[in-house]
């Protein structure tokens, strides 16, 4: 089985691994993010070294984002529109493709969460599922008929418009673009200034969690109703408070009212919405399936 | 080149033709939307005299729904939760097979004319796009990275939550399941119902068209950012109101903040949300389009 690299790229840190799936995982290795020359400094050596030592057949990096995935775009590779310091337009592909000569496939870290749960996990045997994260930031990435969700760029889930009421929540949402949108609601940095305190130290009886279960569940419908999952993965740090899970899943029901028919929501929603399969491996996990998919496009170019 | 038939199945009336495309689609007959039974003689009547004539290669059926698109369903081919009286769990495709013994393809309305713009219209060289249709009700169907989007089911987006300002608009909606929905709010009827006259006795001055395209708008943005279509494509009777396309574009680049760093959407909105490139015969084309892919997947099927 060749060994493939997996890059984690993260707004804190970057998470290193390699292996060829969850059952030969080596160990992960941490960066700090500092600035892109300096992390990805200390990327390139690491996986150089591992390189140098057993040849990897691919590498694969799930990043945050906004970033461009379509390799026939002139800033394939960078992430783009960040607002963290330094990372504008940091290329993240190119150093590591230039170290290493070894095809380099690149994602956003939803995207290849989603994958790795398709290939390993929580959605496994389906073909169309959603992987939503809930914590620092809010993001959604998926796939529909078994291919990675692309089109104009990649799903940003967490900047869709949900209803607020001012009455019950006079918090006015943190995203700097809109404001009250579902990541400037409901991830963690929303859920601390609207509470004054981090969301791990509110008491499942909190609130806060009735209020979050609302949000989660309507960003969920729409989801829903636009892609038509069959099944909706949520981690992230905010997912750990586990006591969400039924809550979300009951407002969903309650909110969809009957309308699409499947067993799957009406009478099975704890096995349609549920926590990742692979755990906090999940994204790495993903950054390994992603130069999986990586190198099979390069041989598939190689033979045409 | 092989001859195909293709049915656009509606509410009001279902509509047949026979060809291989936009070039060579011929003569449209239709049929009044009665009782399964009678409706489903006239089509099966009408398209066996087509087959006997020159045998058709396959059909395809694009249809109202809620319906079932998966084949390996048991409820396959069938209308199901429809409320429309008599259709519940109607069997179209059933009927269809059995008197001409040929392949048959089944969508929705709007996957249909989706995959039609994808072959032959407005959505020519793209792969991830969006068609909804705004007129009697609402609806959104189209593909990623190719393929028709199915999942658990197949997309609803009518359904999705807006924000309504009561103040503003204080009309509650007219869905019977979810009242101030996408649908209940934006469609032909609610459009009547709020101002109390049809959409087309509302001068372009009228204040139901802003309002109408803030809501379009909303409905946009979030299915831009769940799905990125490189494309839109807006057709039903209330888009023929050609003014809302420049207030629906103004609209979605505004909620949008320049959040999605695009040329489409920040500098060439004109031609990311666009009119139907088939104008009406955009839901037929569709249906023979979905004939072609029934007929490639039978092909595949008998050769595995």
């Amino acid at each position: 089985m060749p060994l493939y690299g997996g890059l984690e790229a993260g707004g804190t840190k970057f998470v290193c691994a390699v292996g060829s799936g969850p059952d030969d995982l080596g160990e992960l290795a941490r960066f700090p993010t500092t600035t892109p020359a300096e992390t990805m400094a200390a990327v390139v050596a690491w996986f150089s070294e591992q390189h140098a030592r057993t040849p990897l057949a691919a590498l694969g990096v799930s990043s945050f984002g906004p970033l461009e995935p379509n390799v026939g775009a002139p800033l394939f590779g960078h992430i783009t529109t960040t607002p963290k310091p330094g990372w504008h337009n940091a290329d993240v592909v190119g150093p590591l493709r230039k170290a290493l000569g070894i095809p380099v496939g690149f994602d956003t870290d939803v995207n290849g969460a989603a994958l790795g749960e398709y290939r390993w996990g929580a959605a496994q045997g389906l073909d169309t599922v959603v992987y939503l994260t809930v914590g620092t930031g809010l993001g959604g990435g998926g796939l529909v008929g078994g291919q990675l969700i692309h089109g104009l760029l990649h799903p940003e889930m967490g900047h869709m418009l949900l209803r607020r009421d001012p009455q019950l929540d006079p918090y006015p949402g943190f995203c700097v673009y809109h404001g009250d949108c579902f990541e400037g609601l409901v991830c963690g940095p929303a859920i601390a200034a609207r509470w004054g305190k981090p969301a791990h130290e509110l008491p499942p009886d909190h609130p806060a969690w009735e209020l979050e279960a609302d949000y989660l569940a309507q960003g969920l419908m729409n989801i829903i109703l636009v892609l038509s999952p069959q099944r909706i993965i949520l981690g992230g740090g905010v997912m750990e408070q586990a006591h969400l899970f039924p809550r979300v899943r009951r407002r969903v029901q309650e909110k969809l009212n009957g309308y699409v028919q499947k067993p799957q929501i009406t009478e099975q929603i704890d096995a349609y919405i549920v926590p990742p399969g692979l755990g906090g491996r999940a994204g790495v996990l993903g950054a390994i399936a992603l130069a999986q998919l990586a190198e099979a496009a390069h041989s598939a170019g190689a033979q045409a």
